[in-house]
């Protein structure tokens, strides 16, 4: 009792909504954001919708004109090298390495798709992760700015349990004044709060 | 310990955010889709990236040239309502009743947005419901054959539950030719297999 008992047609269709299919496992995987309302984690699935969302309604608040139509495709996509390998937290030491394996976890994922396809979803995953344009840039600033406000919301709780202090969030995050330098703005500010509420991992007196 | 201790700035970008904040809940809102990997039920928010992901991949199996961007607006929006009304299952006797109800919950969870983006999000959202233009009818057919990949998957849980037969769900579904006829087609195909494996409830005999 599996979608595997199908007879798909060996058609473009059918092959592009067999790898959808698949791609949907991305809602299997976990991230470090804590949802306060849900009362669990979240996931990337419903993580990359609500950075689409988000795309949306501040596009006005980009540094740059942007394509929004790029933009919200590297979001559908960003995620996708997850669902071989799993979600790298942002301050992971070992992040550096992970985008090459990432990538090939990827590859995998959409091996079986039209080849129009897959050269289409690789160049936006690639254009996410090289963020040198103003979209990228822009898609990037949103991808840290969404946990941020989930952090406000339940405590800093992954800030926490992973010993990230003030200052070492400000420097992780500062590149978000790439794709919008009102939302940086508004991040320290809010960190500035936090950090007065003690949200942060608190520093050494004497490091 | 909460979003509300946070002193934000009364700006166009902070009354965005708070409700990006909240429209996030859409997380919390459980579908009668089982996702049979994830041993759960489908939520909104994961349900809509799908949806645009499934949009951007398909393209090319609408019935007509679309615009792409407005079809993934649509569909990043179009569950908003359910953020305070729920989700109302496609088969529910009390269904047609519900869009008025729907929009009245999304505008309320809309109404401190800046003007220029409570049009925007509205006029989305009318016009997917309305699904008279080319880009809301293949919208649509994407929010039907989602959840209908699943059943294949599972092996029918929800037909079975909702006593849902083959019959039955060809005439509620047979609008996704009005996006995609090819979609359709495969839809028709599946179904059949899925009948011979009995995963639909089956019809009386005698009825």
């Amino acid at each position: 009792m599996a979608l595997e008992d199908f007879k798909f047609p060996t058609d473009n269709l059918s092959k592009t909504l067999l790898f959808l299919k698949e791609a949907g496992n991305l809602k299997s995987i976990i991230r470090q954001t804590f949802l306060k309302n849900e009362e669990r984690f979240e996931n990337s699935g419903e993580h990359s919708w609500h950075l689409i969302l988000m795309a949306i309604c501040l596009q006005k608040h980009a540094n740059q004109n942007i394509n929004i139509e790029r933009v919200i495709k590297m979001l559908a996509v960003h995620d996708l090298g997850e669902v071989y390998y799993g979600d790298t937290f942002l301050y992971a030491v070992e992040r550096s390495d992970a985008s090459g394996e990432e990538k090939d976890a990827l590859l995998t994922l959409i091996e079986n798709t039209p080849e129009k396809l897959k050269t289409e979803i690789t160049k936006l995953w690639v254009e996410f992760e090289a963020s040198e344009t103003p979209e990228a840039k822009y898609a990037q600033s949103l991808d840290r700015f969404q946990p941020f406000m989930e952090q406000l919301d339940n405590g800093g709780d992954s800030w926490k349990r992973h010993n990230i202090t003030h200052k070492k969030a400000l420097a992780k995050n500062k590149h978000i004044s790439e794709g919008s330098k009102e939302l940086w703005d508004l991040y320290q500010n809010l960190a500035t709060q936090a950090e007065e509420k003690r949200y942060f991992h608190l520093e050494k007196e004497d490091s």
